[in-house]
């Protein structure tokens, strides 16, 4: 294979496949690339039954397993619901990958027959149709992961997480898009191209598990599966609207899934759900930790599902009242309006419920929050770049492609432009490092991890509750979500991976060009935190989803799903009040 | 600092201060040289009361915390007792560093004065004397950890242990000796010399914790605190007779401790405890889970004691048949006679206590056995050369101390000694990696935990207890130590902390030149294999204790140390009815 005609070649060869694996009478008439929300395309379109439709629009996970566990819905009907839905969405946002309609179908009956025999569910995610991100191997399928190399690559196994899966009576009916290399805040590759926002299709959805974010925010799937090393769950889960969780390192199972950079161990990726509700975060994270995935996973930390830590047995127990840190602003990028004013609202609506006593400045302090860019980002970058993109370069080698360098579009792109994202400019001299630097690196990591936990655990003097802080609540970007080629930074979100925070993010509300007008201009902090403030505009913005989210303590699924319900719940109070 | 005598005078005038610390009267008339076996000293040599003996001779700690917690023996006199007996172990075997009586009686004090003030104790270590590995800053003193480079380098901070060993209330007494870059198997350093073993000091202690064997052996502690990354708990406890455990990566808190290669995360060093009792193992585990270390080391798992998986949860609950197998020899080094003896002893009271059905083949399978040869082994030695040896080389370079390339001591060295040491041999080219090539050393590394994780869980189909097999049964090393210099590997314990398998040590039995009479040579395996079967030595090995080890999983410490607690059952009843 040499020559950019072969790359090239193969990934159109590749594309066509793909469309070839879309039933001719599942495909839509569709609206023009100009009309930028295609939300309700889903329901307007024709294409899906009342009854589909009520299944799809049926967000909350635990309602969809009761009806499937009690078989008033099929796994077939859901199943075929979901990926009806899944492929108009495929047409309006380019969100999959891999489509494998028959093996899938084929599975959901296997499960309908089971509960039918049986007269009981295979497990906890009985019958719900689950798309995964282009990472997790299934066997006999292709696992492209948007190098245009990998194309042909046939899984002979199943990754851990689809064998549990497999084990909780699901069905893994998709797998979703991705951009080349991981690397990066949004979604495009050579192979399967670029993934759209629903919400508003000039702007991306985010990434790298931006497939996952399109496909669920139009309800293409209950429940999706992304992972996270720098904010990679977090980043389209805001964009697109929906809950999602980081776990820490090795909660939950990883082995088996392919990934960029193998082997880095620094800053460990991470997978976590994504989903329209939160009933749908804790249903996965829950029946994946029950299935005990050390068995299978030789890294995976042997801690149960803790109920005592979900009843907030580390946070004054349920109904206690939560001392919750807003980091209003990192000092590095000052949030958009709509994201300041989506803090307002989570402030005040936890204060109603009762929740008062936040302490209100950056992060847990100034230091440690401005200790963001000057300590941990260069060194979580440097880890990033330890190899001096050597095995970036050697995946894109094997076809020939070249690495991505922008995420810009060759057209239609915004004004809005970075000569040179911050996050490369701040590694400083980028080489291959030894493995004694990368070592000194670790030791600098562990050191800066135990100054914010010393730092965290001293604010127990300040909350009222006898206890530390119980979460901190933030941006996930300063923006919510952007035109395309302008997510340039992960500042809000890498910090947590450096630290092994586990995170969830929440919906809160949309921009609102009424609401959310351009605010005079700040003494900027940098030059990218200019281009920032300069990038926003209230029409462009408007409708878009605007989500925050939950920092927690490392290895605390449990209690950062908890405390994420607390703060859902007293939103969805203030919202009904008001 | 420049030149031979002066990293040698550095060296002895620290030797000097050390002699100056231990008070005259505490000082005992020694034993000639060439007297071997030195265990009766304590109780001969008139030093210690009879109350004292009584108090030191007190092996089970659950008893003397009770004593302690019940003000039936105050702290300042069981600190007292066990100081004065540690500096009769000094005397006799050089196990001691730092020596710091006043400040440790204040602290017993001040611990018994908090009981008589509050009528309750301090927490559940509340007055015993814990000995520390020559790594556990104490604020204040010197850390010196066998290097010349670092006297004089005093603490400014309390290590983490150290913080919640006060919190738990017990006395940091002493701290213990290593050999220079910990990376031995034996205890050996410039500044402060050679450890010996109390049963036969021509013997090794063992090490990397040896200060802890040699002191513990002799009752001058009733519990210490060695670290293991290849055995270094492990090997001495089992060189010196003591029960020991090698928790898992990051469920004791580590932070705070110095190292040698600090930063290394591929193979991880971890703390555990070192004692005569296994409720001394249990007792010190559970305190310090209990005092939830996460809340002071950010890399501490979230994980609290369970009692579920200490009343064997995991393993069918108490009192149902376990089923154990028996690594007889690994396939790289044949164990000696005391240690087949031993295997065969431990088989038979687990029988007659009803765990029958043990796979007896070499660890689970002769191709998981092998394989720690040609598969794991290269790679551990790979890892921890990583840095072609830069760490270690820059701490000598402090002073200009050379690197100790072998621990044959120069005079009265056993006849036995190998041209190259396999460990050394088997990393094959040594040169110092790049960040690329350490991340596909750590792909290798996931891979092959995989695979034995898999070959461990499929065991489950040949137990017939309906699970895996419960533990693993195996020697330390292939002999019950060895004369000083001729203990170069750790193949028997370096594969548990590459694959971070939880792993206990018991002692079984003694060697005794009527039972474990030389055998036959069997066909060689390697180079090595055959210097170690000369080696033994029916009359030089007699009275040597003889332990193995018991390998459960990851992050299991909880049921290791239940399962220790059947099998250490079972041994005393068969010795009993014997």
């Amino acid at each position: 294979m040499s020559g950019e005609q072969d790359w090239k070649a193969l990934c159109a060869a590749r594309k066509q496949r793909q469309l070839e694996q879309i039933p001719k009478e599942w495909t839509i008439s569709l609206p023009p690339d100009n009309q930028r929300n295609v939300l309700d395309i889903p329901s307007t379109c024709g294409l899906l039954s009342p009854r589909e439709l009520e299944i799809t629009d049926t967000v909350n996970v635990d309602i969809l397993l009761d009806k499937l566990r009690t078989a008033q819905w099929s796994s077939v009907e859901v199943t075929t619901a979901f990926y009806k839905r899944a492929i108009i969405a495929q047409q309006l946002t380019n969100c999959l990958t891999e489509i494998f309609i028959d093996r899938a179908l084929a599975r959901a009956k296997e499960v309908d027959d089971y509960l039918r025999t049986h007269g009981k569910p295979i497990g906890p995610l009985h019958g719900l149709p689950i798309s995964l991100k282009d990472q997790f191997c299934i066997k006999g399928l292709e696992t492209i992961m948007g190098y245009a190399g990998w194309i042909g690559r046939v899984a002979d196994r199943d990754s851990v997480l689809v064998e549990i899966l497999y084990e909780c009576g699901a069905v893994p009916f998709v797998r979703t898009n991705v951009p080349q290399t991981l690397m990066w805040g949004e979604t495009y590759n050579h192979v399967f191209g670029r993934t759209t926002n629903p919400y508003n299709r000039y702007m991306t959805c985010g990434g790298s598990s931006g497939g996952e974010g399109a496909l669920v925010a139009l309800h293409g799937s209950p429940l999706g599966v992304g992972t996270d090393i720098g904010g990679s769950v977090r980043i389209p889960s805001a964009f697109c609207g929906l809950y999602g969780l980081r776990p820490s390192y090795e909660r939950l199972p990883y082995y088996g899934a392919v990934n960029a950079q193998e082997g880095q161990e620094s800053i460990s990726s991470v997978l976590g759900p994504m989903t329209n509700s939160l009933e749908g975060v804790r249903a996965f994270t829950k029946a994946i930790i029950d299935a005990k995935p050390w068995r299978k996973d030789p890294l995976c930390v042997r801690k149960e599902w803790s109920e005592r830590e979900y009843a907030l047995g580390d946070h004054g127990g349920q109904g206690a009242r939560l001392c919750f840190a807003i980091m209003w602003d990192n000092g590095i990028l000052k949030p958009h309006p709509p994201l300041r004013r989506a803090m307002e609202m989570t402030k005040k609506a936890l204060e109603a419920a009762g929740h008062t006593g936040m302490i209100t400045t950056p992060m847990l302090c100034a230091r440690h929050c401005i200790g963001c860019l000057t300590d941990v980002l260069p060194r979580a970058e440097k880890i990033f770049a330890a190899d001096d993109g050597l095995d970036l370069l050697k995946d894109c080698a094997l076809s020939g492609e070249p690495l991505i360098q922008t995420m810009s579009p060759d057209t239609d792109s915004h004004e809005y432009a970075l000569d040179e994202p911050m996050a490369r400019t701040i590694v400083g001299e980028r080489r291959h490092l030894t493995a004694y630097e990368l070592w000194e690196l670790h030791k600098e990591k562990r050191a800066l991890r135990k100054s914010h936990l010393d730092h965290w655990e001293a604010t127990a003097a300040k909350t009222g509750t006898g206890r530390p802080v119980d979460a901190i609540i933030s941006p996930v970007a300063a923006y919510a979500s952007c035109p395309h080629g302008c997510n340039s930074d992960c500042f809000y979100t890498a910090f947590c991976n450096f630290l092994n925070y586990t995170t969830s993010v929440f919906p809160v509300t949309f921009a609102d060009k009424t609401l959310d007008g351009r605010v005079s201009p700040h003494q900027f902090y940098n030059k990218e935190d200019e281009a920032v403030y300069k990038l926003y505009d209230p029409e462009l913005w408007h409708g878009m989803p605007v989500a925050l989210q939950l920092i927690g303590r490392t290895h605390e699924e449990e209690g950062v799903i908890a405390m994420t319900e607390v703060v859902d719940k007293a939103l969805k109070a203030a919202k009904t009040k008001a």
